[in-house]
């Protein structure tokens, strides 16, 4: 159910977002850089996303509203991020999607700087990776002395074009994007995403892998998306324990 | 000793259920999935199983009472694990059985979804898996579609045929499944079936390993069997601690 | 300096042993199982040595007197320590060393498990390794059917003659064991073993190791020892708080 | 900007150099070993360290004035660091760095120990390698027999002539080595150099690494530190209320 049908207020939306800024940090999927954005709810071309900040400390009076073109309404912003561009593109080119995750996954940068290796579901948590998982090279676009950054709609727009209907798209040397139709689904895919990444290297250097058939990974998607409740009520409580920790 | 012989009443049971659910969290044996039943010590036509709850999360009365054809016995339940059924079917086939973990235990996927290889014991905390580590592949019973979750009683059953007599059955691209004849087993040895796992692959990398005998590794689980109180009374309190922080 | 040469009272070493217990769990040297032990100051013939406790747990009142036989002074003694016999072999063995640690020692398993392999000093933390890192292999003094424990003075004789002079013995698919002055240094060295272990292993994947010259091993070991109190300063403080976070 | 263009005060440099230790505990970069400095920003002929003290426990008081021979300015010291040597030869040779990190970073000592593999950038959040990365070999200039440390000047020297202009020098056996124009820029090298490492040696166990160019390595490193206070905010916070915790 997308954010806009699951008829949540914009400021629920807010405050699920600042909870995925918490959970990406506890599931280890972002450090201090990466960020979680949302669609809002009621108006489909505009989004949610944390001013400049370490989603770890993401609070509520950090979030800004952003148009489609990667611009914040408000033209008195504090500074914000440089690759705002990867979520304005995104929506712009996926009405399906309502939420978005970009970080620099420990697990899943070797998959996208490996030549020759293919990330593929081989845990069934990671199903959803059996829709395909393509590979951004921006060298394709904008040549080889680029900062690796999307920094503009024109990067924005080759990335979302080389992501096609996929769920998440890997970027060589530098990270790795997730979608979803709502946070919930978005944060669920970026953690494991990783998962998948960290267990298929192990088992390559362990013997030939056995991975999912397209049938599987599929079924097992469509599984998972109806447990996704329950990992996440398990990371807010987490990630809200942390949070108070740090004062 | 089992549960019907340790004299343990079914509030003692309950309550080292909820501990063992927060001790498989705090060792990394499960996530926000995966689950761990007891049977019941006085009905062993019963077990207790939490609802569908992340384990970290899980407290007495999140516990339901299950019969053994999967399905609990209050009609008003709320949503449950969909893989109750190897719960059930193990329960069914072992009456030596009295507590059952299963996991989605990170290092030991691997061994489940690479070809040609076997888990083998290999440190002597994890002397049991020389009774044997049956590997389960669900596709010889139900084909190449599934979504890999044994969702139903037949699939149990054909779980239960595979690991037969084994503590730990592995399922392919999926998880693990470790079995004891209290929480206090079942719990030991979903924790070093990880241990060993993670240990063999490294000694694998290194150099031609030197697995245990079958007798040493008999006599090693004989050994370990007498000495789980310690670990138990270890990773129950440094559970309870994590438990106390999360608030 | 021996723990006799140091003037410490038994208070003040029981105190320490309790603090060596909570860093070895804090460093992840050991887990629910392995075990440290002290020489007296006074009494070369006796040793202190833990009830049979999770290390974590252990506290002054847990601490008992054992003869250099391996048995509790007092005939009235909690359950022990199994394996208690590789502390007294070795105290009977080595004047020189007064405290062992044993453990199961995650990264240094594999070097004891892997043919081929030796474990070798690669940095300069652990210079002692230069020394010789003697592995026993019990099936060569009790074939192959034991369960890998140190159960009796006989096995604790042979142990202590393959560790000779030796620092760190390992011992194939069980552990390690680590020797020291006082306990400072058994620690430092149960520690840096495991350290090590990780760092060459992982060299080993990339390239061909450079490893310490024995006159470099020696030197730096020479330097570190110098250099404990540092590293004691700062485990205790964080074992401590732990502790505390225990309850 | 330098520490003495940023205008800053010694004692907001004593300050930010007591959060620097705090953090490069927290990031795993050291343990109870390595030490950071900084450049007192109104006599560049003088610089910032703690006496010898695990980097987790030091406050101001602990913080001494070095001249740029190593010698502490005040002849009644406390025990100080055998290798202030590193941190004097380098700001000696370097009038553009205002803040050194020495540390045994633990996925880095492979690359300093392994022949005929070169730590090159692979994740964008490193670019800054890509200005080199040499090894100082510490046998070319003092023989097969020394301790590995930089214990006088004149090895502090030949650390120095070695590193040449690079941000992060290898130490082979021993550990890594960062310089910066500030303690954030020092502090981010060491950080991100042993991510760089991490994830560049499970590049290459996968597959055939693509790494950057030297162009997208300077444009990255550009980018990035215009990024670095975003990090650092993040960091502070996590380890003072690491600090808090351990009373």
């Amino acid at each position: 159910m997308s954010n806009a049908r699951s008829g949540k207020t914009p400021e629920k939306i807010v405050a699920d977002l600042v909870t995925a800024n918490h959970i990406l940090h506890g599931q280890n999927v972002v450090d201090g850089f990466g960020h979680v954005s949302a669609r809002h709810p009621a108006r489909p071309d505009r989004f949610f996303l944390s001013r400049s900040r370490a989603p770890a400390l993401v609070e509520a009076n950090d979030i800004l509203v952003f148009s489609l073109d990667g611009e914040p309404l408000d033209p008195r912003h504090p500074p914000i991020y440089l690759e705002r561009f990867i979520h304005a593109a995104l929506y712009r080119a996926r009405p399906d999607v309502h939420a978005i995750v970009h970080s620099h996954s420990r697990s899943v940068i070797p998959f996208g700087a490996a030549a020759g290796v293919q990330l593929t579901p081989i845990s069934h948590m990671a199903g959803f990776l059996g829709e395909g998982v393509p590979r951004f090279e921006i060298r394709e676009f904008a040549g080889h002395e680029t900062d690796l950054l999307i920094r503009d709609n024109q990067l924005g727009d080759a990335l979302a074009r080389v992501t096609g209907d996929a769920p998440v798209v890997l970027m060589r040397g530098h990270g790795v994007t997730a979608v979803g139709r709502d946070l919930q689904q978005a944060v669920f895919r970026a953690v494991y995403t990783e998962w998948n990444a960290a267990i298929q290297a192990q088992t390559m250097l362990l013997g030939q892998p056995v991975y999912m058939t397209k049938e599987e990974a599929s079924a097992a998607a469509a599984a998972n998306d109806g447990q996704i409740a329950r990992a996440w009520e398990y990371w807010a409580v987490q990630a809200e324990a942390a949070r108070r920790a740090l004062g």
